[in-house]
């Protein structure tokens, strides 16, 4: 039981997490990070450090939160080639809700993910084992996204800022920015800055704020998802069929399926402006024919094959290992492997108009209109 | 009589500032700003309108600060051929001294410059009148200088950090760097990205600290060298031999001469990483023989004549209107403008050992070693 649960008097928490659970809860979270969320290798490793001593994080439901309490979302910002290449210390994330608490003289009651991913997701465990606070089961995308505003919180009208930065040198900058636009373009330079991968406490908000705009149910879902693709292997059944029966069994997530089959043929990546941006071809082997092409701006933005488009952003794009299902992201993607890709429809919350203002895809400089997934079939 | 005189509880100040002055005070901060430093123009339309109403600002002299007081400097950041397009609301920069001072939990007893330049030299003296807070006669350079950590201060010790960026929306960051270098990395992108000019409260110190490392005395010396040029245009007397004659009776800026008469023949310049780079090259005219190059890095770095160097940083390189002696500030050098360059030692503080490894040539791309201009005539 953690210190959290104690000083946040709730009696019962809705999840408890162990360290047995991280592989499981990482690689689900991966899968829901589209290819971006940071590295899951690295989130868990981090984590089981941590929680190695026996440590455990409450998962809390949304209704658990009062409705005046301060959450503080915590976060990692940064390209993901970047990521797996500069190692944490440990502390910086728990730095930056500790300063961002500071800033407000304020106390927080829990922290929560911004984002789905390998590392995003497991950052708010990591915190919430260091500073003894539960976490929420939820996030503000369902997803991974590459940029601060591209956020349920943001479209339904909470503000990034104050928000905090922290890097492994123990800098910090507080920034309150006019827009979450404007907190993007300076957090993003900031970023680079800081040598291109940066901490955050961010997206200060109060339980009634949470109850609002939170994509719910995320924390368990991307656990579920990871034990999910596990049991399939160790029954040496096919764990996509598995994942895409347990989806359908989902409020948010039961569109989906396998859209390809294929071998990568070619990977073209550069990192610039603090992004990884690229695209990912796929040869059909197996049951599909024609060529696959893939967009990718940290996450995986659009599915094309022989140029008709299969899967477009705010939906997910899942590039995963052909026989195991393990999530690939980006950085993870290498000629010659044989690969199954997965489109799944994004949560409602981040189809309706005013989330495809934010998230749609021109927004990532795709010239086309968004259309779900289950209407390109 | 300002507030600040008042809370300060000293009975003298040194010098009590009049909007009468600011014409006078900004002409001579520009010379000593060497090209940067900000526009005199824009500098003294905001300090005028603010002393307009019969504000005054008391100027206090360094022994007159108590030492565990806490000193607050001011400034801009940015390109000046931005600064000039970009209009200020006006309180940008108290607003960024009282977010420093809500940071650090104290009230900050006085301010005063960093740096002497057309803007940055006034900046302190309307944060002064805004506030009601003293400026302190001195700064951190004795001249003006492109870079965050190209000052006293930092050669001597002081931190940058805690420090406070403001922009004209509102805008504030808070920013504590590992180093000074570190700082300007970090405030640069900053400043680049709240639109190419920020405004700064910075290296707080203690008043024991600025005894130790400020360049004394250089708002007296900014406006005597203003008034100086004034009565000698109004004596009809050569402005020149006039401000020589005083600049060879003070203690800092002793050797000085007219180094070349002539007329721009060609500026070249852009305005890169946040900076206005660039040269300029002037034919003789009238006394002077050959051609004179001068690069500029916001301020003035080099003059050469026929490739042979006569004056080089932290020494001053001076343009100015060949007839009124009125300085010219990097952006505002034309085509066709007939000037003369005056050289000027810069005081000792800048000229140790330690002080070049901050503030000599190398630090601003120029493969030559410092040599006093003492010694290249």
């Amino acid at each position: 039981m953690s210190e959290g649960k104690q000083d946040a008097g709730s009696s019962t928490s809705e999840l408890v997490l162990r360290a047995d659970d991280l592989e499981d809860f990482c690689r689900g979270a991966a899968f829901l990070g589209t290819g971006g969320g940071g590295s899951p290798y690295l989130g868990r490793l981090l984590a089981e450090r941590i929680m190695a001593e026996g440590k455990t994080v409450d998962i809390i439901s949304v209704d658990e939160v009062p409705d005046d309490a301060l959450v503080i979302p915590t976060a990692g910002m940064g390209a993901p080639t970047i990521g797996i290449e500069k190692l944490q210390r440990g502390d910086e994330t728990s730095i930056a809700l500790r300063r961002l608490e500071d800033h407000l003289g304020q106390k927080a009651f829990a922290t929560m993910p911004v984002e789905m991913g390998g590392a995003n997701s497991v950052t708010p465990l990591i915190v919430g084992a260091q500073l003894g606070l539960p976490v929420i089961n939820a996030d503000g995308m369902g997803r991974a996204f590459p940029e601060l505003q591209m956020v349920s919180f943001s479209i339904y009208g909470i503000s990034t800022s104050p928000f905090t930065m922290t890097n492994e040198y123990g800098e910090c900058v507080v920034i309150e920015a006019r827009s979450n636009k404007s907190a993007e373009g300076l957090a993003r330079v900031i970023c680079v800055q800081m040598g291109g991968m940066a901490h955050m406490g961010i997206y200060p908000m109060t339980g009634a704020e949470v109850k609002r705009v939170a994509v719910r149910d995320t924390m368990s879902l991307g656990l579920e998802i990871g034990r999910t693709i596990r049991r399939a292997r160790e029954a040496s059944t096919d764990p996509f069929e598995a994942l895409t029966a347990y989806l359908r069994t989902t409020e948010y997530y039961s569109h989906c399926e396998v859209i390809f089959d294929g071998k990568i043929a070619d990977v073209l990546r550069e990192t610039s402006r603090g992004f990884a941006l690229g695209r990912a071809i796929m040869e059909g082997t197996g049951a599909s024919r024609g060529t696959l092409e893939v967009t990718f701006q940290n996450e995986y933005l659009v599915a094309r094959i022989d140029g008709k488009t299969r899967a477009i952003v705010p939906d997910l794009v899942c590039i995963c290992d052909r026989e195991t299902a393990e999530p690939i992201t980006t950085d993870g993607l290498r000629y010659g492997q044989r690969v199954r890709v997965m489109a799944v429809s994004a949560p409602p919350i981040l189809r309706t108009p005013e989330a495809l203002e934010i998230v749609g895809p021109p927004n990532f400089g795709i010239d086309e209109k968004f259309r779900p997934l289950e209407e390109l079939a």
